[in-house]
C-alpha cells in the first residue's frame, strides 16, 4: 500500500426502502441466500440448483423455450444478448422509441452493424401499433422488431402480444424489453410468441441487480443457429451458452458463473413461485389503486394515461414549484426512503415510484404517502 | 404455475473447502457483506463506497490509472472489456497461447475484427519473451501484445514484466489476464508498463465470482478516444462507464450496479489492504511450499517446472492407474473438499489444487493431504 493510505471501515449501509425504478426492496430470505457458503460453479449440487432456477424462470415466463437462463450481468447486458446473438451486420430491425430503454435497443442495433428503422411514439405514452403495422409495410426488409414492455424510463406499457403479432404477420422475430414487466403484469411468452426477451433480477423480482433472465424461442434459436458470422461478443454468445445451461446435468465450462448471486435468483423465483404469478400480477394492481388513490388526493399526477400506466412504476409530475432534489434528498435522509428522480426528458420533470415486488405492499405505500405529504408540505 | 409444477425447496448448499482453480474459499466477512441491505445504485452513499473501492483496487493494483473499476460481470467480460475497447477491426494483435486463457484471447481478437498473430508455447510452460520478441521484430504492423500472467488452466506464471518491456519497445500496447495472478504474486501495473488487465473476484481476493477488476493506463484510454468506430458492446464501452464510475461525487447512469456483489468486493479489498499486499504475496509463497513438501513426499509430480510455478494454482499430474473422476468424487463427497479437474488438454490427466486467497491456509492444507492420501490409498 502507499504509506498514507488509509484503509476504509466496513460498509454499513442504512436499511432503505426503495421505491425507485429499481433495485426494489430485497426479500429477506433472498439477501440471506447471497451470504450462503460458496460451491464450486461446477459442483453437481449446483448444477442442479441451476436446472431448478431454470425451471423456475420457464414458469414465471410461461414458457417451454429450451434456451431459458440468466446472464452473468445486469439487464443491459441481457439486451446486448438479445441483439448481439439475433442481428448480424446488415439485419434491417425495427426499433420502437418511447424512452430511454427504447433508444439504448438503437445503440445496440447499430453496434451490431445493423441498420434500423426506428417508430418513435412521445415519451410516456405507449408504442402505437398502427405506427408499427405502417412501418412495417413501408419496410418490407425488417426481419426484427423490438419494443420495450414496461419503459422503466416513464412508467408507460406497452402492448406486447399485439406488437408480437404484428411482427409475426411480417415474418419478423421480436426482441421485448422485460426488465420491468416480468413478475409485476402479464406476460405470457410463448401465448404471444415473443422470440427473444430480456429481463433484471432487481425489479419486480426483488433480488438483488446483476442477473439478467433470457429466453429464446424456437425460431430465435434457427435464426442464431444460421448465422453466417461470429457473435461479436463471446461473453453472450448463447450458442456457447446453450452449452453450459443444456439442463442436462452436463455442464460445459463456459465462465464461472456468479453462484452467490444465483442463490439468490433461485430464492426470488421460489418465493414468486409460491406466491403464484397471477396472484403477484393482482397484488402489483391492488396496491397501484391504493397508491395512485393516495397520490391523487395530493394533487399529483400521473404522467402516462390510465390505460397503459404500468402499477409497478407510477410516474407523476412534480409540482410546480418543488425542488425536485431536495424532496427526493429530505425523504433519503429524514425518512430512509428511495423515490426515483425522472431520467432523460423526464429529468426534474417527473418522479417514478416504484411498487415492485416485495416493494409492493401497504406499508411501503403508507410510509410514501406520508413522508410525501410531509416533504411537500 | 403449470398445474403440476412443484416449487423447488430452499438451495442449501454444504460448506465445501474450495482447492480448485476458483471460486476459492469466501471470507465470512464478505458473505455477510452480501447479505447487507442492498440500497439504491444511485444513492450517495452507495456512490461514496464505489469511490472507497475504486481506491482500493488502484492500491491493490499498484496503479495510479483514472480508468480502474470493476465490471459487472464474470472475468470473461472482463477480457471483452480490454479486446473490444483496444482493438478496432483490422488492428493486428499478438497473443500469446499457452493455455485456454489465451486461446480465449484469440476467439477475442477475432470477434472484434482484430488479426491475430499468435506465439505458441507448450501448455505448462510460460510464454517465451524470445519468441514474442521475434514475433514483434517480424510483425512491425502489431499494435497490441496480449498474454496471461497466470495461467488457471495449467499454474503457469509469465514474465509479465519483461513482456509488458517489450511490448513497450516496439510500440505497443499490453492487454494481461490477472485473473489468477491479483492478491497472489507480485502484480505492479505501473511499474511493469501494463496497458490494460482484468481480473476476477473470485480467485486471489476470495470474494464471490461474478465481477471483473479492470484498469487502463494513459496510452490505452488514449486509444479508446482516439477509435475511429464505436465499441461495439455498448455494456462494455469504456468511454460510457468512465463517467459511471468516474469518482468524482457524480455519476452518470449507466446500468444498475450489482450493489451486493459490490459490497462483498469492498470487504474483500479491504481485507487484502488490511493484511497488506506484499504478506498476502508471502502467504501464498509459504503456503505453497507447505502444499508441495506434502504432495511430493506423496509421490505426486507437478506439471509447472518450478522457476515459473504459481503458488496460488499447484498443477500436477494424476498418477497412472488411478481413477480421476472417482477421487474427486471421493473427495468432494466425503470430505466436502473441492479440487480442480484438468482443462483443456490436461483433462483426465492432472488436478489443479488452489490456494487462493482465504483458501491459502495451513487447515485446508492438512486437509488436502490428508484426504488425498486417503482417497489415494
Amino acid at each position: 500500500m502507499s504509506a498514507n493510505f488509509a484503509v476504509p471501515a466496513p460498509f454499513n449501509p442504512p436499511r432503505r426502502t426503495l421505491m425507485g425504478p429499481g433495485p426494489s426492496d430485497v426479500y429477506p430470505s433472498v439477501l440471506q441466500a447471497l451470504a450462503k457458503p460458496t460451491i464450486g460453479h461446477l459442483d453437481p449440487l449446483f448444477i442442479q440448483m441451476m436446472d431448478e432456477l431454470k425451471s423456475m424462470l420457464q414458469q414465471v415466463l410461461r414458457t417451454d423455450n429450451a434456451m431459458t437462463s440468466a446472464i452473468s450481468a445486469p439487464g443491459s447486458a441481457g439486451m446486448e444478448a438479445c441483439f448481439s446473438n439475433l442481428v448480424e451486420p446488415g439485419d434491417t430491425v425495427l426499433v420502437c422509441v418511447n424512452g430511454v430503454f427504447g433508444t439504448r435497443m438503437l445503440e445496440n442495433v447499430e453496434r451490431c452493424g445493423g441498420n434500423a428503422v426506428v417508430v418513435n411514439d412521445d415519451w410516456g405514452k405507449a408504442v402505437d401499433p398502427q405506427k408499427v403495422e405502417d412501418a412495417l409495410k413501408q419496410n418490407p426488409n425488417v426481419r426484427i422488431v423490438a419494443f420495450v414492455h414496461a419503459e422503466t424510463s416513464t412508467g408507460a406499457r406497452s402492448d406486447a402480444k399485439t406488437l408480437c403479432a404484428l411482427a409475426k404477420q411480417h415474418n419478423c422475430l421480436s426482441i421485448v424489453d422485460t426488465v420491468t414487466s416480468l413478475g409485476g403484469i402479464e406476460l405470457l411468452v410463448d401465448d404471444w410468441g415473443i422470440d427473444a426477451l430480456y429481463s433484471g433480477s432487481q425489479k419486480c423480482l426483488s433480488c438483488v441487480p446483476g442477473l439478467s433472465p433470457v429466453s429464446f424461442s424456437a425460431a430465435a434459436v434457427d435464426k442464431i443457429q444460421s448465422r453466417t458470422s461470429k457473435v461479436q461478443s463471446w461473453f453472450l454468445d448463447q450458442t456457447l451458452l446453450m452449452a453450459y445451461w443444456a439442463g442436462d446435468g452436463k455442464r460445459s465450462y463456459h465462465h464461472t458463473a456468479p453462484v452467490n448471486a444465483l442463490y439468490g435468483l433461485h430464492e426470488a423465483l421460489r418465493l414468486l413461485c409460491e406466491e403464484g404469478l397471477e396472484n403477484a400480477w393482482q397484488r402489483h394492481t391492488e396496491r397501484h389503486l391504493e397508491l395512485r388513490a393516495g397520490l391523487e388526493a395530493m394533487g399529483l399526477q400521473f404522467v402516462v394515461e390510465e390505460s397503459s400506466r404500468l402499477p409497478q412504476l407510477n410516474t407523476v409530475y412534480i409540482p410546480d414549484g418543488v425542488d425536485d432534489a431536495q424532496v427526493r434528498s429530505t425523504l433519503l435522509n429524514e425518512y430512509n426512503l428511495e423515490i426515483g428522480a425522472g431520467l432523460g426528458e423526464f429529468a426534474g420533470k417527473a418522479w417514478r415510484i416504484g411498487l415492485m415486488g416485495y416493494s409492493a405492499n401497504r406499508a411501503n405505500i403508507a410510509l410514501c404517502l406520508k413522508a410525501l405529504s410531509e416533504a411537500l408540505a
